[in-house]
């Protein structure tokens, strides 16, 4: 049975707050997943919550109560929250009517297997959740096989990154390793390792994308650094034909994970 | 030579600030612009602000002079203005040190020259801000002869969208037209205009894109609706491969566009 929770001080309320805050975030292991929709996606793929809050409309669904019974089956708290609660939560004036908390997890570098997918994205330095998150969607779309964090990045368990993924960060191998880590796994791909740089010569399109392909890509400010274009069997660029001399870079991850796949 | 403001009911300040309502942007016909980088590339492109506000950080920098110039010149209003009023217009706790208004500046869809491009871009109801700043700033990097937003769309010259423009919003025309004018201007267009459908049975790279090519994405909900899909030559899918059954909107327009050029 879920029980019905309506103050702001509530301990679960303030601890599922309190993951808007990476520092919790990475001390908990724990983030944030909005939406019916999600969430199921969610439980579908083995996920169970380990929170789960609704809202008077989502009461009734059918998809809520398969939530409601993964989350008690897997002995997680079940709990029927106001929407002033969902707002605060969720940090929105119209919140989804059902939010849930889930385990992060992370694959590393030696579990990867790099002949089950035609394509591998890694980032160096991300900054911006909203682009990760976009980033992680569309390697899921394109049926890549991990997406690697190598160095520094923002979080993609942030609520931000979580919501572009639209679910897809439950779908697709996350990675995080330092540069040094990468350099010397990447000494072993057995495919091509593509970078993008706004000062190579060779289009994208004409690069050969031996499988299983790397898409390396440096972050929005400046790009692959020379250590990690080093990194690469060949660099490349996305043909810049007017005025603006980049492209936003969840485009241009997805422009290249689709000349790659 | 500029005046410093410090309150924020100065009637200036106001009036900028007011420019975050669509109401108040659709009435005056004037929009917010930050960052020195961007009001350089507007002024240099031949847009003079109507308001040119600045802080303590800007001072003395030989762009903000230029951008000070060419806002005298042209009867502008420049002031100096406090953190906390930049931080206010921009609704950000960091703003940028340079603020602007401009006049916004669509192109009729009977200006347009199809062959002055290969590729155009035509967006049916799109709602999301940053996807569509985004799309305006792939269009210009790709060299696109304009962005036509057919039916009701998110507003192009809100904050949000301007932002993700990185300055394109000065770079690319943009036109606004109803379905049935776009239905009417469309039987004259001399090259292909292709659609982008999920239940397409043709990969977006085997169609043929006759050039002057048009490109037409529906929305971030529904994709194409059969009415506009009817408009096409061709109706494309990008293959999805995962688990995940679309792209988000920018991403996708982006694949399209460098499919198209």
């Amino acid at each position: 049975m879920s029980r019905a929770v309506t103050s702001l001080t509530n301990p679960t309320v303030k601890s599922v707050r309190a993951l808007h805050l990476r520092k919790e975030r990475d001390a908990s292991g724990l983030f944030v997943a909005e939406g019916l929709k999600i969430v199921t996606e969610a439980v579908e793929l083995g996920h169970a919550p380990r929170i789960l809050m609704y809202g008077k409309d989502a009461e009734g669904h059918p998809l809520l109560k398969r939530a409601i019974q993964a989350t008690q089956a897997a002995r997680g708290e079940v709990i029927e929250v106001t929407h002033e609660i969902l707002a605060k939560v969720s940090r929105r004036d119209n919140p989804q009517a059902v939010v849930a908390v889930f385990a992060q997890g992370y694959t590393s570098l030696t579990e990867l297997k790099p002949q089950s997918a035609p394509c591998f994205v890694a980032l160096h330095r991300v900054r911006d959740p909203g682009n990760l998150g976009t980033i992680i969607r569309t390697a899921d779309a394109a049926g890549c096989g991990a997406v690697i964090l190598v160095g520094e990045c923002c979080d993609p368990y942030s609520v931000e990154a979580v919501r572009a993924t639209m679910g897809s960060i439950f779908a697709v191998p996350i990675v995080k390793a330092s540069e040094a880590e990468f350099a010397g796994w990447r000494s072993n791909w057995p495919g091509s390792v593509v970078g993008t740089l706004l000062t190579a010569t060779v289009d994208h399109r004409q690069a050969t994308y031996a499988k299983p392909a790397m898409v390396l890509m440096g972050n929005e400010q400046q790009g692959l650094t020379p250590e990690m274009a080093a990194l690469c069997d060949v660099n490349v660029k996305i043909p810049m034909r007017g005025r603006a001399d980049s492209l936003n870079l969840s485009v241009a991850t997805g422009i290249m994970i689709y000349a790659a796949t």
